[in-house]
């Protein structure tokens, strides 16, 4: 019997079809194998050694080192650009009834470890916790330019994903226009924060805590679990314990707890579901709302293994055949340790 | 330089990054080449012959002829069911701060053509007025249940479009549930008309015949058009000129120039993009805003030539490679007629 169950943070529905449910098995068997990948590629404009194929980096860590474990880079073919003229960012200009305005903004590229097949599950914590580093440090220089209104941090993993480039890598965009999605989210959060009097988040972490069934991680800092209306199979999102409506605004133990997390949440989908293509993205609030009470940042992690077609497209509701709790209890199943060279096959 | 725009009925923007341009060759070069397919298959329940293999028909067409047009069937595996007691179709409950409610409505395909390798562009125009006259009967019937709040009618074509089936074939959703995105539609819509006094795909309409600059065709009761802010490559919107706000109150005329308008477009989408993938949906109003001036029904038109990726998923910010004006000026130049068997490779 199908399900609706909503989503209380976006107020959105999501389907649930167990008729159609498939066993995690079910979706690795349809994907190609993943062949194993050289440590240096030579095409590779990401690999060491190449980085004259790439625009000069705006970061590296370590900082000051000789050799870099992330470098962060312009985007090549950028989606947003700076302003050229940067009093006139919000600048709209009305073309017959419709509004058109510049790509006014920055797309960054994060390289997320210098080996071409090294990619987040198989490297050591304090290589991923680099790479949140790389993602704070950016996300606040970013913040500070006053063109910015949203700072959006997120990886997109294999074809399916989006992405056809190997060599680990995630993306940053700042964006001078507040998009409408991340306003829903808002507008959502303050109407449950005016009848409720609490963060949505709060009482979604809260919730989920007690209840346990859709829990796979939890440290000091982070719950890792599947949500009640996950709009795909394996959603997960990761959680701050400490209300902040920012990322920008994580202290160092957070950044550690997050990078245990995801690393952990990486290799259990890897052994889980064969490597799966994934998309995942920080939710954090606009800068100019960055103090509020009824936001609260978190990552959300989407393996790419259905395809939303025209009921989706039309409307909006997702149709998930993996129930949150069977998804979370997989999960926990699964280890999280990191995933060796042997498992991925590499020599 | 990227440039923002704002669609008008949504209030959603879309980044259109025209440096990444690229021209219709460039979308089918990746693409694997379709085989052509036999004129019944063995093992496809849709095939004339094997009726057993699925549910009984519900309707086909034409009525009380021997061999079917049109034959529309509940799906075997369906994401919504009839409720149990339609008294209680409208019961949410509440799983600790979560809302959820049984999935019902209905799930209905349409199988389009008797023949397993004759898609909509290859049939002759009366066929395809049968396969309208199905939605439009299927529609009208469904809405008449009070379960009903919204139908949705959709086609998804392709495996990228989320369907693996190739027998030409649409589906209809019965929902018992008003979607989140449907719901912004009609506000978005109702606030147009509270500014401006006018529905907004009327004023749109209106601005696009004059323009002309996005227009692919023209007949008595359709535009078809590119919109401004389209959100993926040769996104194209039929649109009656008849203001309704829901599609079961179209007329036969009506019909008749949306179906040569379809397989105008499909015919162009053929030839110019070798046969993309797409899926496209009939935007409707729902049940009870059947007569409302600031909603107008539509045919919307997506070619999935490219996969959303993290910065979509996170902001709803469509990033689209090619512009309207450019997709439009492409899709006028290529034949709008019926793709014969042999441009097909069919024996």
């Amino acid at each position: 019997m199908p399900e609706f169950r909503q989503n209380l943070a976006t107020k959105e529905w999501v389907v649930f079809a167990t008729e159609r449910a498939r066993r995690p098995e079910d979706f690795t068997r349809s994907r190609p194998q993943v062949k194993a990948l050289p440590a240096l590629d030579p095409a590779c404009p990401f690999c060491p050694g190449h980085e004259d194929a790439t625009p000069p980096a705006i970061l590296t860590l370590p900082t000051g080192a000789a050799a870099w474990d992330v470098r962060v880079i312009p985007n090549k073919f950028p989606a947003l650009v700076p302003a050229k003229d940067p009093s006139c960012v919000a600048c709209a200009s009305q073309v017959g009834p419709y509004l058109q305005r510049a790509g006014n903004g920055s797309h960054e590229v994060v390289i997320d470890a210098p080996y071409h097949n090294c990619d987040l599950p198989l490297l050591p914590l304090e290589k991923v916790e680099e790479v949140l580093d790389a993602y704070y440090l950016r996300f606040n220089a970013l913040s500070r330019d006053p063109c910015t209104e949203l700072v959006l941090i997120f990886r997109n993993h294999g074809p399916r994903a989006g992405t056809s480039i190997l060599h680990p890598h995630s993306q940053i965009v700042a964006s001078a226009v507040v998009p409408f999605r991340v306003r829903n989210r808002i507008y959502e959060g303050q109407r449950y924060f005016d009848s409720y009097g609490e963060c949505v988040y709060c009482a979604m972490l809260a919730y989920e805590q007690a209840d346990g069934t859709r829990v796979i991680l939890e440290n000091e800092h982070f719950l890792a679990f599947c949500p009640f209306a996950a709009s795909t199979p394996y959603e997960v999102w990761l959680v701050p314990k400490h209300h902040r409506a920012t990322f920008g605004s994580v202290d160092e133990d957070e950044l550690h707890d997050l990078a245990h997390q995801l690393r952990g949440l990486l290799s259990r989908l890897w052994r889980l579901l064969d490597d799966p293509d994934y998309n995942y993205v920080i939710d954090t609030a606009p800068q100019h709302l960055a103090a509020v009470p009824f936001y609260h940042w978190h990552l959300r992690m989407l393996p790419r293994l259905t395809t939303p077609a025209g009921f989706e497209i039309g409307s909006g509701i997702g149709i998930n055949v993996v129930l949150p709790e069977d998804a979370a209890a997989a999960l926990r199943g699964a280890c999280g340790d990191a995933v060796t060279p042997e498992e991925a096959g590499l020599p």
